[in-house]
């Protein structure tokens, strides 16, 4: 049978998958130390509820049938289902059915493949795996946890062989309270989301386009001017509330928004300073999103877009008597990875756990090799005993090929898992070692995950 | 929109997920002391390859369409999908699909979900995780490997906190060679396939009915007798051989199956004494497997049956050319913890992984206490800071509910970060503490996992 490759599945080589693994790793970590609980829903969920979300969904969406029901005999009986296009519509699903068993705030963060049956192309997959933490609270939810979540995201990119991350925040109610203090939106409420919509596209289609179709929208010149001003404010400090306040705009609205942001920018520059700006363009959700957002670029990749995302909604869940407003943002972590294993920017020391090689003798010796291998695991170590009691200069390939950085010599006739010499075949180093206290280089422990040079 | 539970697809609780997650951390940490390469595949292959494996197994499959396909303007152009119902047959296309990129042995272990159709009853679900580990090389595979694989499982059972499993152990050379040599399948080989069968029913209908089935199918009662006296020999040491040489029967496949099995036995006693028991009555998938297979019983539940099963099967992949032979295990994760956590066996300490939750003495001083929490998280301590500035009995009673074992109270009006106390909130002990160098018990670091009593 023919092996198919499946355009859009993105599937990891040893070397590679350890990159994610990392990368999964460092990110399950800080969530862990913020104190974020882990979720894994199921991956399928009725259409119905995955068509909830938004107008266009069903294009993206996988429908998942039993085979078997194909048949005559056994007509299905269950609810048509499918797979998740995204963790948020799965977390509020239970959040609901379980909300009787969680306590509250409830702070949890998935780690999941996702699926979308969208045209494959540079950093879009078919299949990708997303990292969220969310806060759900009942009724109400205090605003620090809108300046908590891009702290958690700051620390896990610091944390990242990667270049600067730049979180982007704004909060929906400053662009709704200016255009409305400069009289979008007096008549008719869908003027605010049909601007934000057309100011979505600046970094797509440039100002003076986005200027032209906010008057051919009904915008006046003078309104579409404005409009242009308060998107072009991006500061790193507070000083963007002065530069909105220049713009001679007053709204309470408006007052909301810029002191929610600056409690956000404020908390960014006492906790991880250069970590966010105040960036009053981006739009991203606002139809969703009621309070602060977030988006994420890579200095220097700007043109992949958003590698992190999220924003305050007020109700994320709600079964009819109570409503559940909440807070989140989201790693793209196949996309970052597309991005950074695709370019050669990041590599893994080696393509196996295993630090240690422990070489065979003759076939008969097997055993006395295990001893050692047993022996150095009982510590922690990783490693591998050699397939085949080949050539010492074999099975050193055999290490060399896979990474592994030592290869044990066992002693000939000597007591199971007593003294022999281990090699350090990268420098040539072979010295005499006891496996019950030998110890590799704490670096040379795990495979270790570092920025390289980008590939020619 | 009402919010279905879903048979079949298991989802857990805070608490029942940590006890998953240091199930599944246990068992990647063994599989990678023991030198094995992660490997994710995606989630779907061509139905053609699913079908592919075995008769029946189109009742399993959940197929994968795009819903947007079933309009008539986008009729679909792409291969028919399913979900994988296991991981060995995408682990068999993805060697096909990169053997030259891997390195052989190619040792790899795979922790993913596997979907199957089937009726959802006691610890069988639609949606579950496997954990495999196989080894599989180009031509030929050295038969140490299948004395190496119980041994890992051995090691990762000896770490969880479950009752004893023991892993069987049969070669399928013994049941093979001993019914040639007593004349059966010497003019029909399927007879052997057939017997095979019949034998395996053994602990389901018990030896009387067996035998009367055998005899129904054409052996002689003398044969079928001799199939159950072979049947029920069971030993943790090697005693079997005498005990089937016993039964008087040569034959020279029979003679390998022996020695095979005294190799993975002998191993067996060695380095995990008590872990194995060469059980000639398995006879798991004897069309599949050619060499060595395991199943795995916990005891007091060995009406659940296998927890864990594989084996050798000499051709787990081909491409006409080249044949990978391989060996291969899998826990049945799910299966395992359906019946640890539905029967209460099985506890977490808590239900978060914060080891501390700092205390918030007034709204306007979060960011003291948010110092607190930042100089733990700096030495790996996972905390949370309390959601609101209550009165610290309701804050208490905020971490008691999570089972967060210590609250931290800054000092209030002190440098942020700087000296407090910390309060154990089970003894009601209450220290002053620096955020810089206070540690927790090392037990309360990380939630435990621990055996429970049966709850009633």
């Amino acid at each position: 049978m023919k092996v198919t490759k499946l355009s859009g599945f993105p599937e990891y080589l040893p070397a590679e998958r350890i990159v994610e693994q990392h990368f999964l790793d460092v990110i399950r970590e800080t969530f862990e130390l913020h104190g974020f609980t882990s979720l894994e829903t199921r991956a399928v969920e009725p259409v119905e509820r995955l068509l909830g979300k938004g107008g266009d969904a069903d294009k993206e969406i996988y429908g998942v049938t039993r085979l078997a029901e194909e048949s005559v005999e056994n007509p299905s009986r269950d609810v048509a289902l499918g797979l998740h296009f995204d963790l948020t519509v799965p977390f509020a699903r239970f959040v609901l059915e379980n909300a009787g068993k969680l306590t509250f705030p409830y702070r949890r963060y998935q780690i999941q493949k996702v699926w979308r049956g969208e045209r494959p192309q540079e950093g879009r997959y078919r299949e990708f795996t997303q990292a969220d933490i969310d806060v759900v609270d009942v009724g109400e939810l205090s605003a620090h946890f809108e300046a908590e979540m891009p702290l958690v995201i700051a620390e896990v990119f610091a944390k990242l062989p990667i270049g600067r991350m730049t979180i982007q925040v704004n909060n929906r109610k400053i662009p709704e309270g200016f255009y409305r203090g400069i009289g979008i939106g007096t008549d008719d409420d869908t003027e605010i989301q049909n601007t934000l919509r057309i100011v979505d596209k600046l970094d797509k289609i440039g100002p003076a386009k986005v200027r032209t179709l906010l008057v051919e929208a009904g915008r006046t010149g003078e309104q579409a001017d404005q409009c242009l001003a308060l998107a072009a404010i991006r500061t790193e400090d507070l000083s963007f509330v002065d530069q909105v306040r220049a713009l001679g705009v007053d709204h309470p609205t408006l007052d909301e928004g810029l002191a929610a942001l600056s409690a956000v920018i404020r908390s960014g520059l006492d906790n991880a300073p250069g970590a966010m700006v105040a960036d009053l363009k981006i739009a991203r959700g606002l139809d969703y999103y009621t309070g602060t957002v977030y988006e994420t670029q890579l200095e220097g990749y700007e043109s992949w877009g958003s590698f992190c995302s999220g924003g305050r909604y007020d109700a994320l869940a709600s079964d009819g008597k109570t409503t559940y407003p909440g807070v989140g943002i989201s790693i793209g972590v196949s996309r970052l990875l597309g991005l950074l294993l695709g370019k050669g920017l990041v590599t893994a020391s080696r393509a196996t756990p295993a630090a240690v090689l422990v070489a065979v003798v003759e076939e008969d010796s097997r055993r006395e090799s295990a001893a050692v291998a047993q022996a150095l695991r009982a510590r922690g170590i990783p490693c591998e005993v050699a397939p085949t009691a080949a050539k010492f200069g074999k099975q050193i390939r055999y290490a060399d090929r896979r990474g592994i950085p030592f290869v044990w010599f066992p002693q000939e006739g000597s007591v199971p898992g007593s003294m022999g010499q281990v090699k350090d075949i990268r420098s040539g180093d072979q010295v005499d070692a006891d496996p019950a206290t030998w110890e590799p280089p704490a670096q040379d422990l795990r495979p270790s995950v570092v920025a390289a040079d980008p590939s020619p």
